[in-house]
């Protein structure tokens, strides 16, 4: 069947840093637009975490993610103000240094009047001892990278700029293919029958989402997923097999 | 000032798990619900924590947080589906049994008739040993309490309902209070003198939240939070006088 090596599986946590996501004073917008953008690359968001603005929580998150994934994202808390520690706890979590970057010192300064460079502004420019700076279209106050660890702003605009920037740099495992069946039936209709596929089907992720149908009522979408284009086809032929065939004893109960 | 002692800090986490918000396929809209509601009810939520459908990452995650926070909550994963594993990981974590409980039957039968009520749908029942129901007005099927964990379906619609039956249950700590005071100056402008402010008023939070005005162009909010109401005026008039100060700074020099 596939005789190739199986394909390298690429993951990735994300990390998003913010008292007002906590508070419910700003509704995340980036956890869902990562998670989208990275399974369309071939890299598997496999956990996040939301933590507040302190760096005991920053650090201990990041080095329990770093040392699990292959990638880190991080969001937020790299702008001008003192509440803005991400820099800072990257920093310490790495066990480096931090300083003024010249490099993102003389890039503020592309947008920044010199005499407008004051040092809240130059907080911006501060910088984990090796990293690399990660620019973006939309500002001139860089993200960074060190390590496995890409830190992003928080502003989804930023952030989406800096995720197009890294991407090409980004390993890219194989992309996981989805196929979406419409059960046209309930959820508890088809629960242990779709159980059996999966079991039968180890290589295959197939999940069940329940919503309600304007028409029909309760309905539900089958999501099947692998990496693997013929396993793929193969359970969701299945799970059509099977749907059919309760859909024919369902109306027949009816 | 307050001689009373200081209001008891009541904690969260919460488990969001479910493989679709981690694909970017559904896009989570329960962490900011969640967050807005204990916020308003005295509950500080601490840190979220997203997993996917797999048994181990859901017991770490659950360990890690019930051990560190006063209550969690966990949306997801409550189904009838094989993909349905909250109620055996939650179990598995506590080291308690799991099986279908009576009361749980019963209220499915309210809403199903004996005929459907087969294996799929029975799992739905199945709560670990030790567990309260938690009902709500949308479904029959019903969440659960174990110690201080707190089991909620991920359907927003039903989540809000099983958050609204357990919200008078729960111990409410002294409300966070806030006021958000608009700039009229960019963040960078402020970013020393709020810096300082802060550091003046320790038992006060301030955050800074830049936006962008279709007026003005660049702006921000700056919200002081605190749990004693005269702390928190005493920090926003700081603020308050702080922003007139550099506003009229920044109009001499423009």
């Amino acid at each position: 069947m596939n005789d190739a090596a199986p394909p390298e599986i690429v993951t990735a946590g994300l990390l998003v840093i913010g008292d007002e996501i906590l508070s419910g004073r700003t509704k995340d917008k980036n956890i869902g637009y990562i998670a989208e953008y990275l399974t369309n690359i071939g890299v598997d968001l496999k956990e996040v975490r939301v933590v507040a603005d302190e760096e005991s929580a920053i650090i201990a998150a990041l080095n329990a993610l770093r040392h699990r994934y292959t990638y880190v994202f991080t969001t937020g808390g790299i702008g001008p103000t003192h509440d803005d520690i991400t820099a800072d706890s990257v920093a310490k979590a790495f066990g480096v240094s931090i300083d003024v970057d010249p490099r993102a010192r003389a890039l503020l300064l592309t947008r920044i009047a010199e005499k407008d460079l004051n040092e809240a502004r130059l907080r911006m420019a501060r910088l984990p001892a090796g990293a690399d700076l990660i620019l973006n279209k939309v500002s001139a106050a860089p993200g960074f990278r060190i390590g496995n660890v890409h830190v992003f702003a928080g502003v989804p605009a930023i952030m989406q700029a800096m995720l197009d920037e890294v991407a090409p740099t980004l390993k890219a495992g194989a992309r996981m293919l989805s196929q979406t069946l419409r059960a046209d039936l309930r959820e508890g209709d088809i629960g242990s029958e779709l159980g059996a596929i999966a079991k039968a089907h180890p290589e295959v992720t197939i999940g069940s989402y329940p919503f309600f149908d304007e028409k029909r009522g309760p309905n539900t979408n089958v999501v099947v997923r692998a990496r693997d284009a013929e396993r793929l086809a193969a359970a969701a032929a299945a799970v059509e097999e099977m749907l059919q065939r309760v859909r024919a004893a369902v109306s027949r109960t009816a």
